[in-house]
């Protein structure tokens, strides 16, 4: 749907629209970042009047194509294009720009604003996320279009600025995008030379194109103000055939601010009165506030209707695809509405107490995934490089290549960052519950996009292994001891911890039918016994995040524990109990789950009155909570070592006599 | 001190020494990575007798030759090396390769064995810390070299692997590298195209000389076992005036291994015994273990005696240096012994109770830090391109340039993750204190780098303001909440949270005194009230971590708080004495050091049986140690929204009268 681009009077009305909407809301809320609104209102016009296919209506119809804002800071520019759009967004809401409440915040978030793509902000990630949305696309394609039956044939549109650029994450992303062609994806590259604090020159020298050829994209330069220029740029990016195109467009921070355009100082605060006024004055705009000339509107709502035959087309498509394939349509709706079967963990759950033989929990729940992948086609992923030892390639798929996205399995090399960004794309995309894994200690690699899950709402896993001291010789460097602690922090992040075969497919299943926010699942690399169960065990307790292991009518101690600590403190009750205790023995494989479970429930677990022993091969501050400041809290506090894990587990007082030893003592206090 | 390198036999005996010195530590330990030791060896011995400038008996030589193996994996080549060059690296110790106790842990730790740089293994982070280490030979020689007194002339070789140069971070660190053209800088890439699962080209097609080339380096591709065209290349390095080189040398992963060489399979375990074996047969090396023929101790003995006549040579340039500028010597050698005046709390602190109107206190940590610079020399840095915001501009110093290292203001671009990592460097090179700053939600970014400095013992500051959802409209994308705990859980790291000026001059002194670790520096965007000093108020006693703000005779209640909430607990603590309380309020800005402190004097300040309340806003799940699971710890535990701190205040309970309420209706309980 593309015509001329001369910047023809309605046009530079049109565009000058969206600045003034940009600068009001910003000038309104006394805060905001007009930079980036000023300087890309032209090509984001372009863009979103001529390239741009959405339905305002429909806003997740699947097939649509994505504008990521990853420069989020912009965010007024995107409410700006969802408002003249007709997205669900008023100017009321744009009056209320960064106000409590409004749908207007700060930097765009997904889930809370109709036609937001993703949560951006933190810079690089909205790029990586684009590469994750491409993927998914490319994914869906080779799943469901059909001869004469493209159902995605969609395009990823992302505006990234230098900040997105110079982030590490963003060389990743780029660089698995051009390893895997995926030329449905854009990025235009802000070029205005200018970062929050002065010229890029004082920071960078990069030759940003030059790069990005490097890793296998198509570049072109351009003016950001030659909308012919502009036009054509994205109509070779639309005939690239195999590679991501990146378009570095030439703009101007803050264009037309006549004190501060072209400056930082347009970048992060509101224009002052005089710059306003004087940009009001060279564009010849009115006094007046928030203002959408009628004829504007009209040309939004003429390209929204012109849309909408591009929309009845692809429900055509869709109802062929149910009519021809109907089995594969119903896969297809249920990974679109994210439904997996109710009956998930009965049926990947061991018909055994638990495991039956010693066993590391990170090939537990490698075994457990294979079932659940069965049964959940919308799980795709794979590891930071770490197949091997993290046991989660998904076995008879094959891995997915710029040849062939056929595939289950992600290769997404040392880049941990961007493997949990494109995770948090993958999801954001929709029909996919994405998987990332590494070693627990590299999970600081990637908490801006574990968090970004988090905040928004997103079905993705995160298989972190190797998740203690006690994974031996690699030594302090690779062994976590704060990382399973600093998970638990994230907001909305639920952690599983898993003690035994049957915790594995708790957390499993949790992690795939949970649909308001990311779990990760965190496991060994030794191997851990199995665990008592008694003839009434019912394994569905393993889901409330907290259950009791070896119960006590009148017990004197609780000893709490997680994962691979569960079966050395089933030991310890055991000489606990031969020295006359009664010890209940607790699995806690998901806190977050079980401090949402009523009181009742939380008591009989941990009764009142019963001093409290935690063990857990990393810190123990967060323990206190649940032990209190007269319990007992063990654990690994300060750096692992270079050892064999049965030497380790000696050192640092994680055997069973050695806790034994200390809780006596303790217990005589 | 270079000849020709045509491999003769004692040259292919030296290599053949270094392999099996490393197959034979892993094969005792069983346990390891051959691959690199096997795949490097022969340029890495061309490397350390030809050309890299050290002295075994003086390690820490200012002007040494630095080898940073980022590969860190690799350990076994290093330590095999060290022993050979004469470091106080023993046979025996070699034997105990990964074993509890010894100076040979899975991956090289910095201070922990003699030539160890800095402490490798989380790939990528090896790359940036050489870009650290080169710039502080930069920032050095600018300093203290004359015309015809080179006291710093020394270059920094780097070998990493396709992992290190996968990772974000060696991206960031060499786009910095290349803008500051740090021409003393040699990474040499251990291109095996072989990843730890599989052949390279399944995760990545980048043409990486080409990106080097686009960020500003100067790159050649070299077959690694061609020792004449590697000694080329190495020279063509030693030349190269301007930019940082990377020389990509082809070599074969695991290269001489029957079975599994040029595999995968060679990469992270020990060779079986065929392979063992079959390389001993190939290389005519004897069946006996952890063999050193004495022509090639002699080889290195030779070696280091010419290195000694460079020492020497050097040890007079020091002395002319003395004798030249008496002061400036003066300054030096205080600067590589890492003192700092004994009285530079009472030199920088306000000789005011408190500060004196309300202020933030990223503002007046900024006062502090100016002080502290001018008794600092030492102290360098500069920010993730936040400078505006984070006010830790050093005044009238330039901004570090490839034209001019005469400066103390690094300009770290959108680099997070690498500014931490180019601080351990920096750190590491000896003579530096540097800081680098960001918001606290973007020290996400970093984590990596903060554990290693932490990790290695290194004196970096870390500066993170906005601390919390009260920088108010940027929004839950741009506000931590969990990241000042998550912070607290690296060992050894201290984290300040100061509340007023007194507090951060304690902070800042404590950041640059302490000699075994990092400070991070947590501060408000938001102003905060001074706090009210009693007239026997000693300010030293800041330094302890925590003490007592609104002392009582007998308290009823005590209220923790820390940075931004102390003010606000004095307000409550007025409000609960007006209502019959008797509170006391206790400021606790360093959790770390409080810990620290004899059990009578934290009993002083937080007397047992008095109920506990803390106020913090970020997670609680820390607090809980410190006020008891039957007291209440206040804060934000789940994410931000966009809106001006007043009502973020009023929607999250941080308001002294909402807080007020909180702990009466409890206290009440």
């Amino acid at each position: 749907m593309k015509g001329t681009a001369a910047p023809d009077a309605l046009t530079r009305k049109a565009i000058n629209t969206i600045k003034f909407l940009a600068v009001d809301a910003i000038g309104k809320a006394n805060s905001g970042h007009p930079g980036l609104p000023l300087g890309a209102a032209d090509l984001t016009f372009l863009l979103w009047s001529r390239y741009l296919r959405f339905n305002p209506k429909d806003p997740l119809w699947p097939d649509r194509d994505r504008f990521v804002l990853s420069a989020g800071h912009g965010s007024a520019l995107l409410y700006a294009l969802l408002h003249l759009a007709g997205y669900d967004l008023s100017l009321d809401e744009l009056k209320q720009f960064r106000q409590w409440g409004s749908r207007t915040p700060g930097h765009p978030e997904f889930g809370h604003t109709a036609g937001v793509e993703v949560t951006t902000g933190p810079l690089g990630q909205g790029v990586a996320n684009a590469v994750g949305i491409a993927l998914g696309r490319d994914l869906m394609a080779a799943r469901y279009n059909a001869p004469g039956r493209p159902l995605y044939s969609h395009r990823v549109y992302c505006l990234a600025g230098d900040g997105c650029l110079m982030e590490g994450i963003s060389h990743e992303a780029a660089s698995l995008a051009g390893h895997l062609g995926l030329s449905n994806l854009t990025v235009i590259y802000d070029d205005n030379l200018t970062t929050l604090s002065g010229p890029t020159q004082v920071v960078e020298t990069d030759d940003v194109c030059e790069r990005f050829e490097a890793l296998g994209w198509a570049t072109q330069r351009v003016d950001g103000y030659d909308l012919a220029a502009v036009e054509r740029s994205l109509d070779w990016a639309l005939a690239e055939p195999k590679r991501p195109q990146l378009i570095a467009a030439r703009t101007i921070l803050g264009h037309g601010a006549p004190r501060v355009g072209g400056t930082f100082k347009a970048h992060g605060e509101p224009l002052d009165a005089a710059d306003v006024a004087g940009l009001r004055q060279a564009l010849g705009w009115p006094a007046e506030t928030f203002v959408v000339p009628p004829e504007v509107h009209a040309l939004f709502a003429a390209r929204v209707a012109d849309l909408q035959k591009e929309y009845a087309t692809w429900q055509e498509l869709r109802a062929a695809f149910e009519k021809a394939e109907p089995e594969k349509a119903v896969e297809w709706k249920a990974r679109i509405q994210g439904t997996v079967p109710a009956t998930l963990f009965d049926d990947v759950r061991p018909k055994t107490p638990s495991h039956e033989k010693d066993e590391a929990t990170r090939s537990l729940a490698g075994d457990i995934e294979q079932l659940v992948a069965a049964r959940v086609p919308a799980l795709v992923g794979g590891s930071a490089d770490l197949d091997p030892s993290t046991k989660t390639f998904l076995k008879g798929s094959p891995i997915v290549a710029s040849a062939d996205f056929s595939g289950r399995n992600l290769e997404l090399g040392v880049r941990e960052h961007a493997m949990g960004a494109v995770c948090v794309g993958l999801a954001a995309t929709g029909g996919f519950i994405p998987f990332g894994a590494t070693f627990l200690v590299f999970s600081d690699y990637m908490r801006p996009p574990i968090r970004l899950a988090a905040l928004s709402k997103l079905r993705a896993v995160f298989v972190f292994t190797h998740d203690s001291v006690l994974l031996g010789e690699d030594g302090p460097t690779h062994q976590p001891v704060e990382q399973l602690a600093a998970l638990r922090l994230i907001p909305n992040l639920h952690v599983f911890r898993p003690a035994d075969l049957v915790e594995c497919a708790a957390a499993w299943t949790h992690a795939v039918s949970r649909a308001d926010g990311p779990t990760a699942i965190v496991l060994s690399r030794q191997k851990v016994p199995p665990l008592p169960r008694p003839a009434t065990f019912d394994a569905k307790v393993t889901q409330r995040g907290g259950y009791v292991v070896v119960a006590k009518d009148a017990p004197t101690v609780c000893l709490l524990a997680t994962g691979s600590e569960v079966g050395v403190m089933v030991e310890v009750g055991k000489r606990l109990d031969a020295a006359g205790q009664q010890a209940q023995v607790v699995s806690l494989p998901c806190l977050e789950i079980f401090a949402a479970q009523d009181r009742a429930y939380r008591a009989s677990v941990l009764p009142q009155g019963v001093r409290r022993v935690s063990l857990e091969a990393g810190r123990t501050d967060g323990w206190y909570r649940w032990v209190g400041d007269r319990g007992l809290a063990l654990g690994v506090d300060r750096f692992g070592a270079s050892a064999p894990d049965k030497i380790l587990a000696e050192q640092y007082g994680l055997t069973a006599p050695l806790v034994a030893t200390r809780v006596t003592e303790w217990l005589a206090t």
